[in-house]
């Protein structure tokens, strides 16, 4: 069977590790990343000796590329007329202009939680709602604090049936190296309720959902608590661990081995080699896990980097209907990042 | 009527406002602090004028006060044997020890948060326990978070009836000046439940309380998030505004009239021209309320430096019978501190 | 003698400090402030009984002043032709637009540093370059780190001759409460040379200055450390103690005092009862000065929020002509101030 | 000829780094590393499947070890006798306690920047004194900012000579994932002069160095100022230009090209697919040169986990007598670490 097609638009925070999860599955082929300046990620690809092809967008300046002797392939149109899908992580605002030009190519989009949902179709969970995804043209990826949220969300809900979530997003207000946007000892309060609670709520209808976000002066890692409150009596503590503990992008953290808080965790993807240090999985604590009467109350660490890549692997999987299932798709995404290995080895 | 006389042992960052605190009473007088080394603090008093006097405890080094010219009025037995009821803000672990003094001269103690329970016989909140304290000899007050979490949920409690919370803090990690402490780009989790709603549940037992707390690396203002749900049935928006609004030590607070965060709300207690910038009400977001089904949640700031200064002073009036009920007693503190002014003038 | 009339526009951070520095002027009358929406220190003005009056520029939003109840005099014509002399700390770039409706009125306008140069005829330091000021119309004040650099370069070159310097600048990014700009977890690098050693060389063009400038993500106090060469020869540690402790602006401090940083400082201006929390004086590290061959290092930390008033104040005695010397305008605005009498009780 | 044999002591920051620095030299073979508990570092080294042999230190627990199925291979003492030469990044004054062991072993030992110096008998920089660690048996490495900083000294001392260097360290406070240690909101400055200051005049004696110390709180680079006297008259921007550029560990960075500060150096490390996103160059911005009268200053970014690790595998070279001078030394180490191929790409 021929290898889907992949392109990749804008080559930022998000879209590096988009070509790099394209390029780990077997059953894919990345045909090129697009940009318009040399930007620090591509004078890194260069330095790598360009183990993507770049494609150049409408503006940019090639005269600097030339200068850099930063070879490139071609125009964006050349990129996105190989290509089965794109995936696109641009500025937001821009995937919507990009649209057009996949529309007029007759090529599938894929779209970063930053795009308007009017952008697509279907808004996306690889765990969630796999089967929406099917054949579908024009979809957008959750948010990647949404994205770890729906992952325990849904493992609860189905083991047990949930009714309602509350939710505090402790969130990590800049990416590591950001210049452009920071909180220097200031906590930054949202209105409420904030998106992620929206956005589960589209995903998961027969949620209640209602949150508080707070923005923090860190860069890597997002921390959640939930109330879930099920729809069929009480949820003990083991029985959420049951649910959790199994699931191959969950990893189970405890206090006591070290992992004390959104920077352990950050730190230990970068000892386990992986590329820029990345993780796939959110991290919960098991040590944080407590019964509020009969709701259960739960944390957990979002890794913003690349938390989204699996399931941005899942939709590509689901909109070329690669697999059928969710456990299909899910699971081939997985086999190919290496996600749940760990699981075996006793290591959460 | 005579004045109750007051004297404060440790004079850091809360002796110091406790030393404020009890100075603006028009019906008690500081009789003097008490620490042991020439800090910044001390040096402070002393370029101040001595306003207060100060007493030396054991061990002090006394060479070095007279060295740089410091005056003081004697011991630390010199200043309890002149006062009926002393604020202990030691640190931690000494309070204990000190108890054998003031119990030796027959002198009532108040202690605060960080001293082990087991120091006093009441543990003490103004809004929440104020006729417990009456006539008592031992006392100790809620740590900052969890004085300000019990103005919340008390005001829900005498309107609604409150059955239980679930809390998230997202805990500043250290006070302005602190070289001891700090986090640098993480945060970091605790082992739930978290203290406070353990706290919280000593001082009302008839809710059910749990929680999660995240330090957090800034230096002035806790955030908690607390989800409430009510004895009998919904709480709406509205609700709880109304129960939250004519509390004279919580502030309305809203995001568009510039309340963006922990850091505005320490700025505008500097504005305010208060010592030392000091806010002693605790600041709600009007705009972070929201309905989780039946339930309410909502967040609020609280000023660590400051805020459980009223409750101590509330405190001093208990167990000194200065008045009957918490009614009296609150509304004596609130008075001389100038706490509430603000609501008559519609500033939240 | 009448009082010298002045006027405030911007009651930002700068502006609100400068109102309380004209009003403690014994020889001054604050006539009002001037802004355009009720930011939260407008806020505070109000809930403190408008201690001073308030003016609207154009285009300012009455209707929410008024919702508020904020009582306001006039406009800012109304205010400008009432006074001798407009301090202008507006937000940059604007003060060259008011610069008209001052040339108009026939009324002195004093700058702050954020105002481009050529807004003003004269570029002033209070110590090191009074009897430029005199008579002046139109002033810009050095800003906050070029104020504090020059009290302590001119300090060393009155008495022994300076040849040239070469400095460090670890700025705090932000201000406290800032929310609109801030570092997370980043230094960030400007390009040298740094804009404070041109400023420098304005005032004091016989020093030749460079240096290079790094944002940190702190909110109080600038540190800059400085390499100074003198013209004449060696200047050893004790040399460059006597000409910086009787400086009535420099404190000397210690670490062993408990002066371990910015935040120390900081810390130290909130206990000291400031208004505030505010610092007049930079502080000096005297464990920091040491000799580097003939040179002569040392570090300092910078106040940004009020280092400048001083200054400013003197800025208004020489555009008033109300002194005639360095001496006698700087020993004014001190005394006013209650600047130096720290230096009496030995402390620094 | 037969590889020269390798062990680690303590599988912290710098040990992890030094096994990998080790493993990637063609003519070393890296026997083992030994630690003490099953911190995350060892978690994920056993993770990724145990790529490198664990000894157990004394006092280790061993049942930690086998309840979480991590191997290993022995004892400490097994260790030491199957290797030439240990690489002891045990905690500080670990390294002193186990000389004791490497010399009953006849085994060399290299011992890290936070030993005393009293442990080595050589205070080694691969560049400054190679030849000084010839078939030495007990050596030391300069710190991580002393080894920064003597690159680019050396630099300019063997180009133009140098007579003295004055320095501000502006220090990242704590590592990325340290929970032990850190600042929030606070520069802390230390006592001058410096100890780096100090050390580069140990291994340059001819030189005059002196400095200050700034804590900021950041995780990851340190930025050093450097300004230099030259023995030989006036040092240019470009003299000093062609000194760094060509150096194999010096990349030349702009700030126009997106190196804004250690956030972007630290992010290019993780988008190169470094393992850990490690970077073993300082960068020294060009943009940042600037001449001072006759001298230069200069500024640089220290990337703090990994600089050191060249400079140690230079000094088993040295040790081990592999190669004879510096040139060759030097150059065999950076072949084998991928050290200056960016130089021949136009890329600094």
């Amino acid at each position: 069977m021929a290898k889907v097609k992949v392109g990749v638009a804008g080559y930022g925070t998000i879209g590096q590790r988009l070509a790099d999860g394209v390029a780990k599955q077997g059953d894919m082929e990345l045909v090129g990343i697009a940009d318009m300046a040399p930007t620090l990620a591509i004078r890194a690809l260069y330095e790598k000796g360009m183990p993507y092809d770049l494609y150049l967008v409408n503006g940019a300046d090639t005269a600097k590329f030339d200068e850099m002797g930063i070879p490139y392939k071609g125009s964006f149109q050349d990129l996105v007329d190989q290509v089965d899908v794109m995936l696109d992580s641009s500025p937001a605002g821009i995937g919507l202009k990009n649209k057009r030009i996949y529309e007029a190519a007759g090529v599938k989009a894929i779209f970063q939680g930053g795009e308007k949902n009017e952008v697509a179709d279907v808004f996306f969970h690889g765990y969630a709602n796999f089967e929406k995804g099917l054949d579908q043209n024009y979809l957008k990826l959750t948010s990647c604090n949404t994205t770890g949220l729906i992952r325990t969300v849904d493992a609860l809900d189905r083991a047990y049936g949930i009714d309602k979530v509350a939710i505090t997003i402790i969130r990590r207000v800049a990416d590591p190296g950001d210049y452009n946007r920071g909180l220097t000892n200031a906590l930054q309060i949202e209105k409420a309720p904030t998106h992620q609670a929206v956005d589960l709520m589209t995903i998961m209808p027969h949620i209640n959902a209602t949150g508080i976000l707070v923005h923090t002066p860190v860069t890597h890692g997002h921390i959640i608590t939930v109330l879930a409150t099920g729809k069929n009596g009480k949820i003990t503590k083991q029985m959420a661990m049951d649910a959790f503990k199994d699931h191959p992008r969950i990893r189970i953290l405890r206090m006591e081995d070290g992992f004390l808080g959104n920077a352990s965790y950050f730190k230990y993807g970068r000892d386990l080699g992986h590329e820029r240090g990345d993780m796939y999985e959110i991290g919960l604590w098991e040590n944080s896990i407590v019964e509020s009467g009969d709701d259960i109350m739960y944390a957990f660490v979002v890794p913003q980097e690349a938390v989204t890549i699996p399931e941005t692997m899942d939709c590509i999987r689901a909109a070329m209907h690669m697999q059928e299932t969710r456990e299909e798709g899910t699971s081939e995404t997985n086999k190919y990042l290496g996600i749940g290995k760990f699981k075996a080895m006793g290591l959460g």
